[in-house]
């Protein structure tokens, strides 16, 4: 059982709550959160009914725990959420696509990239200035100096920028220079990280983990959502299976399945999907026909010569071609969900 | 080493052959299928040098056993093979749905499915006379006498037959009705049977297996090609994970990643994979944005009272709704492919 | 709900259940295995009750369907089975090792292998004559002339033969040869194979699939054991996972959870799971220390030299090493099962 | 390539080799650790050859990156190193079992289960004050209460205390109590929170996560290692497959593969692994079997009150029984391992 108190409840009104739940023998964990302040009863429902404790003072709502999920779900929020992203609408009616390599590497790779990115007709580059990587000898990406290109290439090129944030400590530093901030699929159960995205004022995309289930990544959601950040993107980038043609599996059908349960948007990564350039478009084709709001897809101008990634980033005619082809996709889905909506 | 002789070739001729492997101190196994006698010889390669063998008598062609695919890889044929079934072209410029109930349960259910499937203008049905089940007492197929009805159904509406055999000793049986036999997923290595229908002069659909890599599928299909049937059509239907939000997760990009090593065509099912009536759909478009030549879709007139598989059936509204998706998403993908021709 | 009807039901019996579901509007299927005549009634549970049928001529019981296992269950046999293979009694006191090569290759190997397996005290002799292979280039096993050189050996060795049946045409041929015919891991889900498993007077061994769920594998011991064979013992070998250290990975704690929900005897592979000699002998204590009735082990005179799985075959001193490994887990475990029967 | 540096390389060093690699085309990234100032120059072995640096002022040693794993690698320590956990000696000659409950929940609930541990002759206690859950409204942990009672514990029973530290803000809390900080399975690659634990002096017990390859495990502990705590226990706690009869696979074969390539030690949590309480002890007899160094246990007064991971929790006379019966397992493995010795 979860005892929301009201906004304004005050500490006696808690602490009666408290003490009907002490004297029904219940334990019980008050909990507040920048939402909230509630209290967790794990086995009250076993204990006492929710009208004992609906009636009294500063209490809110008494919520069963059966119900996982209090804020992501669709039977909280009956409206699909659209998060605007430098005035991008991810959730609405365009499809939104954010191209660019997987590290800022030089000011002169970001540029050319940003360039030709810009040029398709894209307005938010990803690119990484703190690279989680799996060795600690790896390239770990450039760090405040990325940050700094990041801001000059946005203002040059009129680009949104999708950047990672890899930990709480200099969480603070790429949020000022991201217009969406990405927790990468390590970090989907960081949950430190989580609550510090929870309480930034920047949207948050976040990627499922590699072997995060539906109801593991929702979770993780949730505790962005709970800290009263409203504008999280959920991206699906591939799950790790037996399979060895790919990098990972592309789970085309996490994406119906996550937006029959939550009114977050949904957007994927064919990228670290696929991990082989020559099955990452097809990847995003089908990505955007089983219906992912956008994609987040790497390019680079020398993949050959890229400090990671290098396999799976698009070359620069490949990336167009890929955004000619997904809006060309797009449209017949969208057009059959418009369709769809007046026949039924 | 495989040596592979001359149609003509005489017993002499190969006896001589396997003397100079022998006097190599080699070991070797003649093979003899439809297609050709060859003589195996696995470690040959360190011993002895093709050009001794190539210059005898009877002796075709020396291939050195490190290239897997024989006769389904891209480096031996390198045009796209078409199967004809029915006058539908899989692997052609249509896409080709198969549509039809899990398996044949009475007269009344068959055709009343057909009716409507014939309907959307789709031309192959199928359904199940022999059912491989998971428990002995599940409910096995009405075999021969689902046979006669599918006969019967093909005639009244024209339809073209998809229907498995699941055994060498009933293959002949199903092989008269069927215009498509299939092998499915639990068969996929059930090699006494994947020769059987390389022997048959009908086309094969073969399933991919539930956990088979690319690899193990590949050599599946060369088992039935290298008994001389060259009709065979991969169909991928989900994989086994550990993710619980499908019945299993549909690997689009083994699509792509199929046709870049075999010219067979690639057909998806994206019943199987997804598990739930509401994922099917957005599953069978995003296998036909992977470059999928087709689809092989469940649909009952009642998917509550069916026998077997109800949950993943399309209600006949929804197939219909299924078919002008998929179709729409097809002609962009072939319009994007006959336009990278221009291109390069 | 399934109808099983006494041995000496009549045509006329028969009949008159069939009336009876069919006037409640049920579906029914008469099926005849070995053990018994039963009419299959998938949905009958909603229609009518048990007792409506069980005082009907005939009819010996009526069981629900909910209950899975019907003859491989802990539910139905209360105590553990134990299977006789020449001698040797599986899943009794003591821990039953079969090693061998992975196939047949010459009559020198063959002996070779058999005198020093003998030697060890092992009494069970595992060698394949027809083997399963993923390529149909490889070496596919010398049959009949192999199966001749085991019943040579097994003379000359006092040693009972343990072998794999790939195919029913086959099938004759190993089962006249083998103490114990193994079904493959591949041919897990080959219900014509299975079957004719069932109709064998010997025991059979059936490998799990290396996708295969615990309930799928009991199932398909439910279909040899549902046509009359009683004496099957389970084989874990290890299932397909991402893990890339080892070829499978072993899942021992499959072998307590089978012993939870059958009373049939199970057996390890650590060969196959491992696939790298030197965590062979690791795996086979930990699949010992889980519970195993035994143990099926690879083992070559001149691995490197092997036509199949040298990689995985131990050595020859290596094997010694094993079994007297193993035999001093098998020990500790014993004296602690004994121990705690005495204790409860 | 890596060039590590000498301990007093003087800055004008360093510029010195990076103005050579600079000169070579080849882009280079000072990197300092704990352990030691060193440059990372992906590409130079295509530019250069390490013969061209070592010689210079200031250059220890010239890595080539191809050996991955620089200071958890058998190739470069070649003794074992055994871990010191308040007298315990984990990776020497005795099993070391660390049981408790999941979460400390309250006094008497921490007393009570410590008492009974200690009178197995357990001398580590395990028992989390911040525990991470997939939900933010699950039980999170009592955080500085619990571990005000672990302190008392610790002193009552004389017990190692062995707690998780789930994020770099309240590390320092967790290391001034903990004899053994653990990383959980979803922090392993939380790279901030590896560095944090490689700058303690307490020894680090680091979780394999769900669906971490060997490769990535090592290189999690790389990170703990490169910034200067040589003290790290590697933990098995099972893998996230399809099977579905237990919560994880445990994988075995994953120790035996540890301790070839790794100096360091490796314990086994069945309790996780198995995720169900009758296959708890069985799991930990295979993970001893297999060659682990210790067991983490979970166990629990009254699993059926636990509130967290109640089912998986041994009762308090299992884990007498558990503690009896991997000893014996234990011996067994040890004398094999002795007499091996003496024998080779």
């Amino acid at each position: 059982m979860l005892i929301l108190m009201e906004r304004g409840a005050t500490p006696q009104q808690v602490q009666a709550v408290l003490e009907v739940l002490e004297a029904a023998g219940v334990r019980a964990f008050p909990q507040e959160t920048a939402m909230a302040l509630s209290i967790l009863a794990p086995h009250a429902s076993q204990a006492l009914k929710p009208d004992r404790l609906e009636p009294m003072g500063g209490v809110a709502k008494v919520v069963p725990i059966t119900s996982p999920y209090k804020l992501a779900g669709t039977d909280v929020v009956a409206s699909r959420t659209i998060v605007d992203v430098r005035g991008m609408k991810v959730g609405g009616e365009e499809l939104v696509i954010v191209g660019g390599p997987c590290g800022v590497e030089s000011r002169e790779q970001l540029f050319t990239v940003a360039r030709y990115v810009a040029e398709t007709g894209v307005k938010l580059l990803r690119a990484g200035a703190y690279k989680p990587r799996t060795s600690p000898y790896a390239f770990q990406g450039l760090g405040t100096e990325a940050l700094e290109l990041l801001k000059e290439v946005r203002d040059t090129f009129d680009l949104g920028i999708v950047t990672e944030a890899t930990e709480v400590e200099t969480f603070e530093e790429v949020e000022r220079v991201a217009d969406l901030v990405q927790i990468g699929a390590r970090n989907m159960q960081n949950f430190a990280l989580l609550r510090r995205a929870g309480r930034s004022e920047k949207p948050i995309l976040l990627k499922r983990g590699p072997a995060a289930t539906l109801e593991e990544w929702l979770f993780a959601a949730e505790y962005v959502l709970s800290e009263g950040n409203r504008n999280v993107i959920l991206c699906e980038r591939g799950i790790r299976t037996w399979a060895d043609h790919a990098r990972n599996t592309l789970d085309v059908s996490v994406i119906p399945a996550a937006k029959a349960l939550t009114h977050l948007p949904v957007m994927a990564d064919p990228s670290h999907a696929a991990g082989r350039r020559d099955l990452v478009i097809p990847c995003a084709r089908a990505a955007v026909a089983a219906g992912a709001d956008g994609l987040l897809v790497e390019t680079h101008c020398q993949p050959d010569r890229a400090l990671s990634d290098g396999p799976q980033a698009l070359l620069p005619s490949d990336f167009i071609h890929m955004v000619v082809q997904v809006r060309g996709i797009h449209e017949v889905v969208r057009d059959i969900e418009k369709h769809s909506r007046m026949l039924f």
